[in-house]
């Protein structure tokens, strides 16, 4: 009968597992980015149910060949340049596997303190590599934790931002009163999505209308929307600003929204969830002038940092609004160490309340790159983007749509004046080049129109890759229907 | 400089850190179970800010040695007998490990189908090995989805509900009503969190009493809360009720809560976090009776069925009312599958947008015990506790408290006729044992009294384990100052 695996069983299916991971990341490169499957093709290789008995490890390992890497959408492909990449790195993934094997739980200091000085300790790191604003840090009143994603991060967010407009009585009451959110019209799903968990409705979302060239929120016209709300009798309570949109990697204007903030008593959230990793090089963080306005920043290491799903670093300047949104504290948690008021309890600082160790593999990239290489890897994904923009504007066929301030590149087929078929032309174009296996972009729409995007961002991505999807674009628009000009 | 890890430095470092993990497991049970660190002794050796230059991936390794292990709570300890415990497994860890290495985003079927395919069946396993009803499987209209824990389970249960109770209202207009959910006082403050998120404030939450002597809740009570509520004219919108409490393992009555919540068009949400892994063996299924009641479900197989953290499974029996109250659709998110209609995409079944391929290590662990390995499991850990219980019986200073149908023992020293000496005396029991390093409990109250909590589950955890712990205990005890008898 199947018993627990042994040490020396573990030693030597985890050296195999090693290899198998070794492989496939060799071998990317040879592989289809996506797979042409119709739906249900992985469930039907599977048995209808468990088995009964044991298996041996070689079958499972097996079946990852046979019958998952067939089915998936290869995030790591050096030719993947979809939504915004989620990179791993070598050392994130040992992190990663050494927090599955000591598995601890870290809900509070005290059920593995390892496990919550390390985190705090790193975040602070973070923080000083990205230059961010000192109150961010666990030395003073703030500090930083791991959240899954930015999704949960804007959520807690507005978890105490609602606190704070409440007056205290948010935490007992609840949503009593007509709470508002801001946001601009390029703010991503995930705020709509919090301001509806959080019990605001859709309608706690108000939409500010941005600048038409730059896509950054119009400071002047979410004053506007601010007044309009005070004088209806509704509550604002927070703007959700953000450095590099995801559509467009549009940067609103921090500091003059921060001023509105602090004019208004509103909480500040800023979600950079991809482009804070631009912020380790200096000569990108211009990006985030006006950040010592904000109560609280999220950036996804797990984005562009090398650090694998999932891994949000999020920081609050004031760490005690946060805690006291979020505590509950039932019997079976007390324990000395929390009550003497020396200690972070991270549970507080987040939706669910257990929590694993995932500042490891934060720890082990941070410290196997060094500053030096992380910035060497941020400037090599925005030389890529800089070239590929380059040479689609360098194509008369093409246009690069707006700015492309860190490695995400947003381009058309030029326009021809005929707005539908130049949508029906691009996401023609788009889907016979994902059709191809060969790359993977994805798309969105900017000014009303379909646009693609490409993101450079895998450490695999070699400059040959970016010119192999380029001349792959090119020739599959030759080979579109043509429309007039 | 230091450069992106290469697949042949992986490997050899690979192999490296699969040693680390299998001495560690073999050294266990040499290990202090905590450490007697006080706060910032791991803060402490670690340095202020963050490498400039990558270090070699051998002092990182180093570290784990000097810096970490010293400062964790080892929660895989056979003598960590604390909380739930949450223990891991060989192939656990492994099928985590491919999931870092592969590195695929699930957020929507096409971004990696396998990913989610791999889900829906491993869930639908899962709820044959645990005999739950036919609703929940995704071959009807309802389906299983792994969330990070239950306390993100409870939560969108509870948004669900709301949904369903504004009638429609809800997704737009947020609560507007005064929406109330119920629970028993033994309900776990997860509940308490998920309401306040929700925005029905503290005030949101009903605890309901419980039996005196099972701590189970009193349908009895439940109906009068809910009456009492309709007459205020506020709007019952959900019932949490438990399988297994936190504090005891007591076990609400399912199928009399569920007619009520059929009578009064509640959502019924259980939660068995730490026992749904005993209804792998067909004679603990006495427990789930009734579960045909439910609106959703979810265990922690990460807590007793050998998967390690994050790995909460759920089930909804309507999949469309759940993924109504939680899905928002930009365009950048938009594609033909979704489109289709022909999938699912976990994303609207979820907080966050973004997620990992947790169903690997999940499935890997079903395969490599297969379902007779997972019962023997629980088996083993339900007759180490009832072995335990036994000593404790028979030992005249002591008492069981209340009953054990898991894993979980109850007890304290026998009372005297002094509660608040009583609780010193059990508290002071407690921490000198803990003190000790050489096991791990923790405490709860029952009936206002200080109570401690043994539970069995780790897989390294044999008979000698806790017969030395009842030792330790018994020794301890006699060295307590004595008290009236």
């Amino acid at each position: 009968m199947a018993t627990h695996m042994t040490p020396d069983e573990f030693r030597r299916h985890g050296y195999a597992v090693v290899d198998w991971i070794a492989d496939y990341w060799s071998t990317l490169d040879q592989r289809p980015v996506t797979s042409a499957d119709p739906p249900g093709t992985v469930a039907a290789r599977l048995p209808a149910g468990p088995p009964e008995q044991g298996e041996p490890f070689d079958r499972l390992l097996a079946d990852l060949d046979t019958v998952i890497a067939p089915g998936l959408t290869h995030w790591q492909h050096p030719r993947f340049f979809g939504y915004f990449p989620a990179n791993t790195s070598g050392p994130s993934v040992l992190g990663d596997l050494l927090s599955a094997g000591l598995g601890v739980q870290g809900m509070l200091w005290s059920t593995s303190p390892a496990c919550t000085e390390v985190e705090t300790v790193v975040l602070d790191w973070l923080a000083e590599l990205l230059d961010l604003p000192a109150r961010f840090r666990s030395t003073g009143p703030g500090g930083g934790v791991i959240q899954d994603s930015a999704s949960s991060a804007i959520l807690i967010a507005i978890l105490a931002a609602l606190h704070r407009a409440g007056g205290g009585r948010w935490r007992g009451h609840g949503v009593e009163r007509a709470y508002r959110v801001y946001t601009s019209t390029q703010g991503h799903s995930a705020i709509e999505k919090a301001v509806r968990i959080a019990g605001l409705g859709d309608a706690g979302l108000r939409t500010v209308a941005v600048d038409p060239e730059t896509l950054a929120l119009d400071p002047a016209a979410l004053r506007t929307a601010i007044e309009a709300d005070l004088a209806a009798g509704l509550v604002p309570a927070a703007v959700v600003a953000t450095i590099g949109t995801t559509s467009t990697n549009a940067i609103d204007p921090i500091p003059a929204i921060g001023e509105l903030c602090r004019e208004y008593g509103l909480w500040l959230h800023v979600d950079a969830a991809y482009a804070g990793s631009a912020a380790v090089c200096p000569e990108l963080r211009w990006s985030h002038a006006g950040l010592e306005y904000a109560d609280s920043y999220c950036f996804d290491p797990h984005k562009w940092l090398l650090t694998g799903f999932d891994c949000d670093a999020f920081w609050v300047a004031d760490r005690a609004e946060l805690v006291a949104a979020l505590t509950v504290l039932p019997e079976y948690l007390r324990n000395a160490a929390t009550e003497s008021g020396a200690v972070l309890d991270y549970r507080d600082w987040q939706v669910s309340l257990g929590r694993r160790f995932r500042a490891l593999k934060l720890w082990f990239v941070l410290r196997w790159y060094g500053a030096e290489g992380l910035r060497a890897h941020i400037r090599e994904a925005v030389a890529l983007a800089d070239r590929f923009a380059a040479w689609v504007r360098a194509d008369e066929r093409f246009e690069v749509v707006g700015a492309h301030p860190f490695a995400l590149v947003c381009f058309r087929l030029r326009p021809t004046g005929d707005d539908d078929a130049d949508d029906v032309a691009n996401a023609e174009l788009l889907s016979r080049v994902n059709a191809t296996g060969r790359a993977y972009l994805t798309h969105t729409r900017v000014g009303g129109r379909y646009t693609l995007r490409l993101v450079v961002g895998s450490p695999y991505t070699r400059e040959e890759h970016v010119a192999q999807t380029w001349r792959l674009i090119g020739d599959t628009a030759a080979a579109l229907p043509s429309r007039p000009s």
